[in-house]
């Protein structure tokens, strides 16, 4: 269906950035296109909302689809809606990130799209439709939301030490941080677990932490 | 146009959370409405989004029809897209929220509303359609925006005190601050401008600033 210029119509999809940390950097899911518009070009993982559909689920199956990810924590970033943004058809988007570890996430092309892979956030391609914005942007909140939540605990190890957690956060938002302030804060997390265990091989090395699932969950969806 | 359930055409709205803050207190402007659904129930200002319009236009016509507001500071918040939020078609919105003076803007009920009028945050009428699900979510927002940007600067008088700010920001989060952490944070906002002049009437009374505009606007727009 082509939307005439006087109906208020427009098609709504959801589009996913799906950030995913390895290497000491921080990488993007791409999809190239196989169809037009903008057919061969990189773009973001995204689908059409169904009838019966929300936004967020819309996103979920996108996730599945695409990285085989379920039950993961995915934040709504933006809804975009410049009348020319799709070149055929008015198209509103919300875009959604998820963060994840790439290692356990093989991409799968599918559907429109001939290719999926992990590109560095520093050094991506340039994006078909108006996806560079919506990168940008959810980069941004990203980082937001890393200063005042603990979203990157998911990617550590079953057990790590609170150096490691600090040198994870620290890479991913790009600069360093202060130790004590770092400390102070991520211990006023109810989710974190003191093992007794200690690091081995290093000698009264530091103490091994771990998650409580259930409390994380509920850390995480608050504050918005 | 009825949408049929298998149609993924949704309509798609706009809605506003005004706040003003007045009295020591926050409120919101609501509209009653004059139609069904919801026919005289109270519900948020919003308006359906033109073919030719953003989302951020249709806020923007909707906070000028209302209260007569023009180019200030509109965060969006979040898209709302449950398939039954709305009980007549699909309605997909888009919410904002604008913080003014209320006693400089006074609400003209117009369209759809047969009332208009600002309502204590904390004490707000039951809300038609998912609406008051969605002032809860512009009001973290507000509330956590607060915390990281000099939002609130732009609801004080021409020339004020470093005490009146804070307990602007005071009043408005709803709990006390730390003196010597807001002042550190604020002087570092290169729109703060010290006056040279002191408060009249007080021997020896606190430094007047005021604001310089330009770089209040962009302080606004970063960081997301």
């Amino acid at each position: 269906m082509r939307v005439t210029p006087t109906s208020n119509a427009a098609a709504h999809t959801a589009d996913c950035v799906i950030f995913g940390f390895a290497d000491k950097e921080l990488r993007v899911l791409l999809v190239r296109r196989a169809v037009e518009p903008f057919a061969d070009e990189w773009v973001l993982p995204g689908g059409a909302m169904g009838s019966d559909e929300t936004l967020e689920a819309t996103a979920r199956r996108v996730l599945l689809d695409m990285v085989g990810v379920k039950n993961i924590f995915l934040q709504q970033v933006a809804t975009y809606s410049e009348p020319d943004r799709h070149p055929v058809r008015r198209v509103v988007t919300t875009s959604y990130y998820a963060l994840v570890k790439p290692h356990q996430h093989t991409p799968v092309a599918r559907g429109h799209a001939s290719d999926a892979s992990w590109h560095p956030v520093a050094n991506v391609p340039p994006l078909g439709f108006d996806h560079h914005r919506i990168l940008v942007d959810a980069h941004d909140r990203l980082t937001w939301h890393l200063r005042t939540r603990p979203l990157a605990f998911d990617l550590l190890p079953e057990r790590f030490t609170l150096t490691e957690a600090q040198r994870l956060y620290e890479d991913i938002i790009g600069e360093p941080l202060d130790k004590r302030n770092f400390r102070r804060k991520i211990q006023n997390y109810d989710f974190l677990v003191e093992t007794k265990e200690k690091r081995s091989g290093v000698k009264g090395g530091p103490l091994l932490y771990r998650i409580d699932r259930e409390r994380f969950s509920a850390a995480l969806s608050y504050p918005r």
